[in-house]
């Protein structure tokens, strides 16, 4: 059987702990390169970098594993890699294991989810990985059972194209997995004013997630809360097909 | 009737000709406030600012019309707007009008559409407007009755509760208006190896984009190529939801 080509990336940048967990797993599974950014990328989202140019440097190379340092973001990295630096297309694209939640609305700032989708785009099995814990010396042993086992099912069953998996895993211990929706939810922001040396007013923008249905147990929110491993199956069509229709009903296609 | 209050924002900077066309017509319906970001964005995504402070400064102030501009991304500029600018919530989102396509795959790295998925996270009825010519100078004119007639569509009939709108439009003659999907497509990079003065490897990424679905003509590559404007209902709710059930049957619950 040909060796299977695993590609990492994150966006807590290349020193993280979370991507030497994630690269010590994924190396019983295959060669492994890993194009991360070079620093932390948190909410980076699916942003490319378009008026700077990118740096990359190998920063490792042995036996079974590469690792590149990259001066772009996550999804950067993953066309960095796809273009430049992987000679085939890999079987798999692994992100994270991510410092933080990435459930429910998070998907749509996160840079880990970022790579994902990206991956997702090009048609290439793609997961990605979160702890719901900011720590950088956060403890992941418990998830990595489940980090490894998802790891291998994919490899074996694949994913339908443009689906890939948001994984996300609550702190402490656990007590399963469940398949499940995202979250409705949303942040309320606080902008907490100051002023530089210069007299200047800033702002440090903080915030506060709200889950608009917790009282539904099928949501990734309602799982972590409960101790359990979420899995979400997610797209990066986001065409609403259903309203299409109603908005042909209402007349859409008439506008002059 | 109570006066309607019209949030406007972009990803090509507070200066751009895109955002000025989408003001002069938007004001006609309400009181328009502003909060573009200081320069270019463009590719930003879902970006949001968290290791650097941000900075707004109110650049024109006059009847029914405020301007600020935000150091942030597109989407860090509708969270100021609606938790440090604003005294009450606005009945409607505008982005662009952008210079450039933001059809098919483009709306996961769009930061117009980022503010638009933005604002649809937050419950408010929400569009980004797209041009299919990324000219400074280009001539919106022949699209502009078109963004007048959806605004008001939108603001009378509102939008179902999660759903946003992608529109878009051809440069020249528009023949009219479909409703319709975002092409399944992808971007092939190509990194452009140059050497800084410093005699460092620096690459710039360029792309080309690749219609997965050329003959399918329910979708948005196809309305624009045939002369009419899309427009594509999108979601922030990236569930597949018809992979929840595969996945469980599948055994990912059992994993442990």
């Amino acid at each position: 059987m040909k060796e299977k080509l695993i590609l990492i990336t994150n966006d807590d940048g290349v020193h993280a702990k979370g991507l030497a967990e994630l690269i010590a797993l994924a190396r019983a599974f295959g060669r492994v390169v890993v194009v991360a950014p070079d620093g932390a990328r948190s909410g980076q989202s699916n942003a490319i970098t378009m008026i700077e140019p990118l740096y990359k440097t190998k920063i490792a190379d042995e036996e079974g594993l590469t690792i590149y340092k990259c001066s772009g973001t996550p999804t950067d990295c993953v066309k960095m890699a796809l273009n430049n630096i992987l000679d085939h297309k890999p079987d798999l694209i692994l992100s994270g294991i991510n410092h933080g939640s990435n459930s429910s609305v998070n998907v749509i700032y996160s840079g880990t989810m970022g790579a994902v989708l990206e991956g997702c785009s090009q048609a290439i099995p793609s997961v990605g990985f979160s702890l719901c814990d900011h720590s950088p010396t956060t403890d992941f042993s418990n998830f990595l059972p489940f980090v490894k086992s998802i790891i291998a099912r994919v490899l074996n069953n694949t994913l339908p194209e443009g689906i890939c998996l948001n994984v996300n895993a609550p702190l402490g211990e656990i007590k399963g997995v469940k398949v499940c929706s995202q979250a409705k939810g949303l942040w309320i922001e606080e902008f907490d004013a100051r002023k530089n040396p210069h007299g200047q007013a800033y702002y440090w923008m903080t915030g506060k997630f709200v889950n608009l249905e917790p009282e539904n147990t099928n949501t990734d929110e309602w799982a972590l809360n409960n101790g359990y491993v979420s899995i979400v199956p997610t797209i990066c069509d986001l065409t609403h097909y259903k309203s299409i229709k109603w908005l042909k009903n209402i007349g859409y296609e008439q506008i002059k």
